[in-house]
């Protein structure tokens, strides 16, 4: 009986070829996955299928992890407001993971003999598959042709030919990836350490050019509405938010980050609705929560981003840190009102009954009559008092 | 014989009440001082001693702190990318700190028996003065007439009017404070959790439309060129940025902070050159810096500029954290590129010697041959140990 | 109509004068309220309701918190094996907040007019009632006639004797304050920066001095056995716990810290139970958690206990940092063996099911076999590639 | 004409197998390294070179690192109070760091074209070595012959005999590791997660039992007298500390820990300087420091130590933290006083010029009148009123 390996698929070269490869020369059974995190719509999803059936796979499968993709990842990041290094959503971080966890799972139910992706040796997702595979079906066979063999395009599609395999072989200017937390772009100027990406590098163009107003409304830190309209799931409130923003071009930036395997990697990113996101939440926070808050809230944050950008979604540090930005959340309720213009957009402020700076209610008006100026200068000189006895000491002993 | 106050004085309505309430009310013999930490030209620094002249002070001294506050304070904003609660450059909180040191100083020169300040009972400007105060002058008398009596706009003019005082008491729009490190602007819009400040209420206004790029030289994390003129100081470079940055609008927004005293607050702010230098100068470092470095710089900055804001700067564990800021900057060396448009502008990329990203070098592109695909499986196998581990004994105990 | 005041009474000197002032002089109906954190046996309790009664109280009230204190506070210090400065339980840190909570509940309840209690105007207790009622029953007068008065021991026994009490008057050598989580020691060593306390001045004497085996049995991080004999409550395993360990003298130390009003502090303790229960939670942890999760504790615990310390206990990021660490509890279950000599304790070890070092499984016995060298030796070249890459670059520049 | 391999040689039985095997299976031309970090005494010392050049090595180098090995690294554990899991003082993580270096720079100087080192596939000692010469000496062979070949102890010892070699091939009950910070003992007892060395395993036995007080004086960090006596460098200063304090028996204790791969390993030590020293130095500076560098000092001690543990002293981060390290020492100057007893130390106290908690100096004796009940009282009210709003707020929303 032959063996079975599950594929994770996309429907590209890479992994086009790994279907043949791991069939026709290895002789798996091969039984390919795809797992839309936001990314794939339905036609491009009936496309995946399509090939994978063209190429004589034994079965494929087709997962939308978009909601649980939110639900146990995405969310974290809102509440955690976290960017890589200030900059990155963690997109291509974020969703590897998830996609990686759904395979392990496939692989799993299907009582796999082995997993494949086709990863290369150079990049961050040979670690997060490997990682999440090593942990969840420990000992399973994992296969990576692409990395392996070490091929080069061109050797690629003349085995695929040589298969009889007939695809668009045409290498894009550009790699992209795209998923309900943002779409990368790599290729040319992101391989060097100087340059922008062109106006027609970007998968969404900028055709709004008129100012639009959008209102955001996060309850206990998720988004709920957007411009008063709900939804069933946070997932569908980010989607129809990016497709109000994404056209102003909004959320572009190119990122240099640490890849897991130490080098430096540059890369290009258009993120509209979660920048919005994340930049609407920290603002309604910073009217929300405490100054002690906010600043733990960075320092966990930054600390989780970076960890699942390395892979260790499972490190069970990573379900300890989830409670405290819950937790965190319990006030962040309030709408966040956004200016749109194109390539850039302005937080206009929030409304929020949990807003500490300024409330309707009358007690705490008079709260600002709860101190006086006294209380200030007798708490200036508790609150400098070590400082001023460290300077009078050493005053006395180095005589400065 | 009179007691001798120092006044820390702007020419302003409240410091003009200070000098005729402490000279004339009080009996003291007043000594004017203004700090000049870069935001004032020659002319405005003519008037504010023509006006203490004319004020009848026993003496008025101007000292231009501007290299100094670079030195000892904005330095390490810059080493730090310190950005406050990740959006404000701290540009008041810097400035008052710089000030404050200032007229301790002065106040020890001159023997004073006393020192004033102009500050009111609700903010964060009486806390770091009394502070500085309080350290450095131990003892010292510290006055605050406009926190003590609590006075009205309307009683104050009275009272100036009363002692012959002619000057300009129209109330203008929106407070002002500039600085080397940006410019504060407060009123209406800022006073609620909602609204931006009008494009007119902005005391740069944007006159370039068309895009320009712009060069910075960093050497050991400090500015030295703009546009490959190199300058004496780096605050001189950070004067010539804002000039070419400023008519771009560049460098605005709104941050809504915790003050000292516990509430919020909200003010807006531009500051084109300080913007451009920190996302310049972090994007430097993005490519010359660790992994580790990155991540704790980032903590130890996030402290330094709070602690800052807060009026500690006399801490020793500020020298201590300026230690670590200055041993990062060691390879912080090289150009960095911006492109500038209306309202925003977009790092381009860097060019550094150390870049750890991609590199001239023959040594350095033979060490991408320095790892297999086989390297990466063990390192990963290893690193994902832990957590691997931990999942098999939970599996075992827990059956999950 | 008299106005009511809630009094936290200790049977004391100072709380004694209070009552007296406050009824006698202030005119205040006085209603006290002793506040039991595990340190009054039932006799002292019915001691300090006597003299409550004899000084003419119109009501006296017994709180017993222990268990809630446990609950509220104690829990999560253990949690984070919390020691100040790594050497003191914030014994009387996390006490005086219990206390504070409860006498601010009581006034709310009674609908006092005020709330007084004994605190000098040195220490740290001042500020943490002052806090806790400035928040609960914010508005509410408090009345601090020791710290006011600035009165001499010899002023307020002369003011009792006048009002024809009678009680003991005599000065302890020592100042001891008694709780679930330790006794505090102060007085004559303590107050200089040299010397120990002797012998004698320690509440509890070593009486034991063969040793003894002790076996702590924690389930998800709380106590619930002591050599397998189950308690309803962790406070009442604790409880049990210094008795047996007590006598040993284990947990001694003097600790110098920082109080919340800037200077230093220095105090003597015995906590056996409680050092007994953090050294040997933490060992049990230590086998249990991942390394991130040990590190993470560590500085969030500090926090939690210098904000504890400090008074902090109602931010809200204190409940941010309990869910945190409830959630890193959920495998720190298992027994640890203590061996207890005189004046010293050792921990032999720990037994746990969720043993992330050896374990009875033989699946978890093959994944040792599960890497090899070579996944080491790649993970090294992988794990130091950055630092490899970095040190390269500075080569060629520097030529170093 | 032969390769050269430099070979980090202890004597012992892996280390001799290994020059055997390089030299006569392998046809390498060793040359051994011995690198003394405190830990080997003149005899021993005469005894490996005796046992090298029976070997027939080429060549065979001792060299002397312990000053070097206190400079370069544990002076900053020292400064930082490092414990790993406030636990272990990093012994053999420290030393095994300064033996790699020392064996990477010979490396260099002899030109080689390969280093050896015995360690096995099991520990951390393999990823220090490997991440040191990976990164000092790119692209060099590194050969583990023990690691790769996964030989049993008695095939080792036949394959000696085979050679003709001769020595004590007799086990030892507990491998020890000796060096300037510590000797750690492993065994047995330490294979499991319960049990506690028996008395016989530890190398220095207990034979004073009369207490003794031993005076310990620092300049800014750096032990530099013991009792009075000065030493030309501290290293010798730990050296004499350890004769005085060895024979009590203190400093023991074992240690579980998070290896490098991913594992837990338990350990014995016994460091009766090194804990003298760390726990001398954090009194002193509970005395001299301020509370924030206190706070800062242990993060980033923490990150440093474990760090340290795993191989990363080459990371720069290493020398910013040594920086900030080293700043923080300005004021930790004066003497501590120890009370040694059998099994256990106290530390009594510190006398210091730039003490913070007393003083003799008039001036500051004035500062504590400096601040009175009222200004604690303002400083209460302001301190605490963010959390007073928050609970306002809350209470005005949610009604609790």
């Amino acid at each position: 009986m032959k063996k079975k390996v599950v594929l994770a698929f996309s429907g590209g070269l890479d992994t086009s070829y790994c279907v043949k490869y791991l069939g026709e020369e290895k002789g798996y059974e091969v039984h390919t996955i795809t797992v839309n995190t936001g990314g794939f719509d339905a036609k491009e999803i009936q496309e995946i299928e399509t090939r994978a059936k063209n190429l004589g796979v034994a079965s494929h499968k087709t997962v939308d992890e978009t909601k649980n993709y939110y639900d146990k990842v995405i969310r974290y990041l809102i509440y955690g407001n976290a960017l890589k290094n200030n900059t990155y959503p963690l997109s291509v971080s974020a969703e590897r993971m998830s996609q990686a966890l759904a395979v392990a799972i496939y692989a799993k139910e299907l009582k796999a003999d082995a997993v494949a992706h086709g990863s290369t040796g150079a990049g961050n997702d040979q670690v997060r598959f490997d990682m999440i595979l090593n942990i969840l079906v420990p000992g399973i066979e994992i296969i990576t042709p692409i990395r392996e063999l070490k091929l080069s395009r061109e050797e690629e599609i003349a085995f695929l030919k040589s298969k009889g395999v007939s695809m668009n072989f045409e290498k894009a200017m550009y790699s992209i990836n795209k998923g309900l937390w943002g779409t990368s772009v790599g290729g040319k100027e992101t391989l060097k350490s100087l340059g922008m990406l062109p106006e027609e590098a970007w998968p969404t163009q900028v055709t709004k050019t008129a100012p639009e107003t959008v209102k955001l409304t996060f309850v206990k830190g998720e988004l709920t509405k957007v411009n008063d309209k709900a939804f069933g799931h946070p997932s569908e409130a980010i989607q129809y938010l990016q497709q109000i923003a994404g056209p102003f071009g909004v959320g572009r930036d190119i990122h240099v980050g640490d890849t897991i395997i130490g080098i430096k990697g540059r890369v290009g990113f258009e993120a509209a609705a979660p920048m919005l996101v994340l930049k609407g939440h920290h603002a309604l926070e910073k009217h929300v929560l405490t100054k002690w808050q906010l600043s733990w809230k960075d320092q966990l944050a930054q600390f989780y981003g970076n960890w699942l950008h390395e892979g260790q979604y499972l490190d069970p540090i990573m379900r300890d840190i989830e409670a405290f930005l819950t937790s965190s959340q319990e006030h962040v309720t309030g709408d966040v009102h956004i200016q749109l213009y194109p390539y850039r957009f302005q937080v206009l402020g929030i409304e929020s009954a949990y807003d500490l700076m300024s409330s309707k209610f009358g007690k705490y008006g008079e709260m600002n009559l709860g101190w006086t100026g006294d209380d200030v200068k007798g708490f200036t000189k508790i609150f400098g008092n070590q400082a001023a006895i460290f300077h009078q000491v050493k005053e006395d002993v180095d005589g400065q």
